[in-house]
């Protein structure tokens, strides 16, 4: 179990022993080599930009975006308007030198080096891709001073861990506008991340133009999808930043979009419609165990593996999407598919007989096959989900894992039998684990040797499932949790300190948020609302403290959480669990001032842990008056005195007052999970009871 | 001179006397008839939506964008998943009533009427535009009750009062990208203006991708220009919000991003590129006399209107973009151009003594009346600056007036000649003015009878000059004192009541922020910035109560102001005259404590007037520790002093001490304008000296 926020100060000695102390430096992923020296780049009005190397249209804009940046950050007014391929000026203040132009792609040459001495910057790659990479960690390295803006003298070497470091997003089950697509492209760029997966059918919807089968996004769309026109919009848009789009259609289950278009593609006839709730809303009000053997019992939508029109149908459909997502992979899912549907159909058991598979496993591997062949014919490497793997299929089909364990004998399986794995086990952001959970969970787990790690793991994946995601909380959700999970798999392993890591991830997060990102006005304008545009401070006092209840709890409304509310297609989610970070600063913040004042007992850190208290004590007052004109606030007044009681509690126990008994016990009533959120300060409060602050959980439950 | 902030409460009585008070509503544009009766339309899950009336994909649209706004404010889960046009149901909560689809035009029918009872809520109009601008009208009316949102019981009756209702973006001077003119036409439509005009070429550069003539957006601009897709999608995204788009490249001069292209258009041969500077760059450290002379004196890029290769250029160049803006207007711009390059070219005095022109000013009506007669041949009815006129210009040629004085000789001239006038003399937004001054500016100023205002009053447009304006603080320049001018143009003449404005203002423009504007946002971002993500309030209190210097001071930068910096195309546009707003929100309702305690001396008013005065006073401290490490903020700590000395100065009045001439003169050094900005709280201060509150100027200088 890992010692969070106990090993204060220990990591800065570890990384940098023989220079300065690198406790200043903000750099998220953290590069393989990191020399810090005494001395100072000073930015002045003359910072000038020289570029040697071939024409690279990507490169040359993100220098220009660099350039513009740097102009607002220092407000100096550079001296070049527009850095373009002909400014290759090896005087300029800062050089960058690269090689080779190349497209993104998975294993090509992504390091490079950045050098900064006190009159000069030189950032050298092999590639335009590493030169862009070492940009940004110039820009990172951007920090204000006395007068001015500067740039320590440093020495760093860098280069990805993992080839493959992707973001899913499920544009599916809610849909994800092209312009929050582009902001997440921006913010993957800051922090290294190569890979968009974008998982574009699902049974609530299809979410992609297409020619050939117009019905698909006519009537397997709630009228929201990307057209033609945008994916390649945002095809050009990701390659100029590094970064891949591999686009997944899910089949042959989690395909009501795709069915409701074309039924005949169908196992059984039916009368098929996107989903308007997701697949598990038949199993509200229902045990764990019931939904379990629901899933495996209920007959789901799922493609007919048996006609060969299935194969004409998907082979002109991949034909036209392998034209319009350039990138060499092609995603097929095969997930969660129980084949109910093919044991009750009699033609399909017929096909199952005469081909003599003895399982719908086997049919599911033949399907795969199929579709590897078709991916074949269109230059795309096959991705599917564990479930796709078979011992019969190619070697250069990519299994993503994504069932909860660490790696097993499954994934051993599959590395010996040469496919290559992408992990996903850990990294979902949907389950509102805090940064940390993810950070700490390396690709290579417990359970694989080293060798079959380096042959086996491209890499891994981020991924945000959005039953409970919209267009306006996107970004909440994925960021800043994501940048910690992009550390992972571009920097060292030994790089896992985690206070070290929310230090620079609140860095991060700001740097986000300034260069394009709306995580952080989003969250306020969730709070704005609520008071219909009056000053919302004490809501923000409230529901910074708040984080939503963590794993399947919420998707499970109605099961485990009397007060959830069970998401459609269309659910406003507005409400405090939709908006609230899986991350709260305030408690960081008060985490650090309780370990500390435990360990020393000094009096300063006493008199701010008191303040804080304070505030939260007397937030009611002001959250009360807001409350007198919101229909919203009114039905989340528990959580206003929750807070306050635990405040309370608090102080109470810094003046030495009350039963510690009593207090604990008032403690977990006030801690008790209210409106799909719980409060994240109650450790602390619970600490400065009982004298000892417990380690933050190594893991949550996922029900 | 209008009585700011004296007549309060009087105007609710005027507009409807008959019925309740209309002080609770928030609408912007006020309507042409409100009749609020008692009772309320709350809004429960059972809020539905019935269609009747032909297919209008972008009614369709509208509606489904305000369904699902309603259940993001309401927090309800609504029965329909996606209203299409078979849902016609009329027995639904909300009845939307039209008879005809049309496309966005001026002068076409824009009226409704919204009828709500407590069981039902009725849109009627002739029109799917006309039923849009309903709909915006009933989503500003959901308002907060005690245990949810409703809607008042009213009957409205609403049409524009002119049929031209514009906003003018200069996307030449900086280039503003398309994401950010989407934003501005959602805020447009919810104010229910209908033309977008793109000033998209001048000598800083050329803004679209042209095939024909590829030149002009690569060496006419800094590589940043729309592309032809982009423009396609923005004119498809403005029709569907009932908008049209009027294309401006502005000709004969005004042209340098043209002539870097094409120099065979100049006048006279010379090495042109687009202007680095804007044009007013030669005169620096001049006096204003100076600069008007040579203003007049200058030879500057100028078309040669005396060659016929000009015409075919130009024919090719409309033909291309006539398919690429399809609406009925073509802006010709025609401004500023003194004739000297024509004087000074042989060629051209040759040319204009065979064709007997006396001046400039009649080759100049040749050259227009020439674009005018390709305009024609494409449909595209021509639009020019006033100095376009020419009393032998055809009748259909529009004239967009916009030198600062009202209605004068010249108009009522182009009024007789039967042309028609577009106004944007007063609607300068460029100018920094507060929201009042474009408000109280009607387009039928004096000097013009009704008669011909009638006949030659086309309507108006906003106009937002981007010298100093980008992609990050354009939403701040333009909104929402453009929702002032939106009511100017669309209300009766008679509702020009300031203080109901402004209140109205404050919910309007956070119903903009709510549904996608960026102004709150990024004005937050510009200030975070300056500390590099640390907390910003106690800068946000400090930029909150300054306004930029009005007028073309900041543009005339080191004639007037000898703080100001001299903007290129580059700069970064990060201080703090670039960032505030040009109405202070603080300094409003501290105006409002200050009016109502010097008439009735109330004591409560009081405790308001000094607890307010002591935060500005005391917010120096936090200042001052943010400044440590904000290289910016250490260069305005004049202005964190300047408001700590008259706040004190305020507070020292309250008390009854000091001497009134040492302190106003105090409180005038307190005043001086910095860092082109000055502090607007300082009427208020200065009448808790005198005991007199000074009314707000009627006008402002230019100069």
């Amino acid at each position: 179990m890992h010692k969070l926020f106990t090993l204060l100060l220990i990591f800065t000695g570890i990384l940098s022993a023989n220079a300065q102390s690198t406790d200043s430096i903000s750099l998220m992923p953290w590069p393989q080599s990191v020399k810090l020296q005494s001395g100072r780049f000073v930015f002045t009005d003359k910072f000038t930009v020289g570029l040697n190397g071939p024409v690279s249209e990507k490169l040359t804009g993100s220098i220009n975006r660099f350039y513009q940046q740097v102009g607002k950050r220092t407000g100096l007014y550079l001296p070049q308007e527009y850095i373009t391929v002909a400014d290759n000026n090896t005087n300029a203040q800062l050089v960058i030198n690269f090689k080779k132009t190349i497209l993104p792609a998975i294993g090509v040459d992504e390091s490079y080096t950045l050098s900064v001495s006190s009159a000069k910057i030189t950032i050298s790659a092999a590639t335009d891709l590493g030169a862009m990479h070492g940009l940004e960690t110039l820009y990172q390295l951007v920090m204000p001073g006395k007068t001015g803006y500067y740039c320590p003298v440093i020495e760093i070497a860098d280069s990805p861990r993992f080839k493959w470091r992707g973001l899913m997003i499920d544009v599916a089950r809610h849909f994800i506008p092209l312009e929050v697509l582009k902001r997440n492209i921006d913010a993957m760029a800051i922090v290294k991340m190569n890979v968009l997966h974008l998982h574009l059918s699902d049974d609530e919807g299809f979410r992609v133009e297409s020619m050939v089968y117009p019905k698909l996004q006519q009537k397997g769309s709630n009228g929201l999808y990307y057209t033609q026109q945008q994916i390649k919009e945002l095809v050009n848009y990701a390659h100029n930043r590094g970064i891949i789009i591999v686009p997944e259609f899910d089949l042959p289950g989690h395909c009501s979009g795709i069915l409701a278009a074309y039924p005949f593609l169908a196992s059984y006839p039916a009368d098929y419609k996107p989903a308007k709730r997701y697949n598990l809303d038949t199993v509200k009000n229902l045990n764990i165990m019931k939904v379990m053997r629901l899933i495996n019992e209920v007959q789901t939508p799922t493609i007919d593996p048996s006609k060969e029109s299935t194969y004409t149908f998907f082979d002109k459909f991949i034909k036209e999407m392998s034209g319009l997502f350039p990138d060499a992979y092609l995603h097929v899912g095969a997930d969660e598919n129980n084949g109910v549907a093919w044991k009750q159909d009699p033609a399909i058991t017929a096909f199952m007989k005469a081909k003599g598979f003895k399982s719908t496993d086997e049919l599911q591997a033949y399907f795969v096959k199929r579709m590897y062949a078709i991916g074949k014919k269109y230059n795309k490497r096959l991705i599917g989900w564990e479930e796709a793997f078979n011992p019969s299929l190619p070697e250069d089909v990519i299994i993503q894992k994504w069932k909860p364990a660490p790696i097993d004998s499954l994934s051993n399986k599959i590395i010996r039998h040469n496919n290559q794995l992408i992990i996903s086990s850990g990294y979902y952001l949907d389950l509102y684990f805090p940064a940390y959970i993810h950070y700490l969970n390396d690709p290579v787990s417990a359970g694989i040797s080293p060798a079959d790690a380096d042959k086996g793991i491209l890499g891994a994946e981020a991924a945000m499932w959005s039953e409970m995601v919209n267009d306006e909380n996107e970004e909440i959700r994925v960021w800043p949790r994501a940048a910690a999970i992009a550390e992972r798999l571009w920097s060292a392993a030994t790089v896992n300190n985690v206070d070290d890591m929310y230090r620079r991830l609140s860095k991060t997060n700001f740097e986000l948020n300034d260069r394009g990102l709306l995580e952080s006005r989003n969250y306020i304008n969730m709070l704005s609302r609520w008071v219909n545009g009056a000053n919302a401070g004490a809501i923000k006092t409230l529901a910074d403290v708040y984080t939503p209840i963590k794993g399947y709890r919420r998707l499970m409304a109605g099961m485990f959480t009397p007060v959830a509310v069970h998401p459609t297609l269309s659910s406003p989610m507005v409400n405090i669990a939709d908006a609230v970070r899986c991350d709260s600063e305030p408690h960081l913040h008060f985490r650090k001032l309780v370990a500390a004042y435990l360990s020393k007992h000094d009096t300063a850190c006493l008199a701010q842990i008191k303040w804080q208290l304070l505030q939260w004590q007397n937030n009611k007052v002001k959250f009360d008056e807001l409350a007198t004109n919101s229909p919203y606030l009114q039905t989340i007044t528990d959580l206003s005195n929750q807070l306050t009681d635990a405040a309370a509690i608090g102080l109470q126990a810094l003046n030495g007052g009350g039963n510690k008994d009593d207090q604990l016990k008032q403690l977990q009533k006030a801690g008790m999970p209210l409106h799909e959120v719980q409060l994240a300060i109650l450790p602390e409060i619970e600490a400065l009871i009982t004298g000892k602050l417990k380690d933050e959980p190594a893991s949550y439950p996922l029900f």
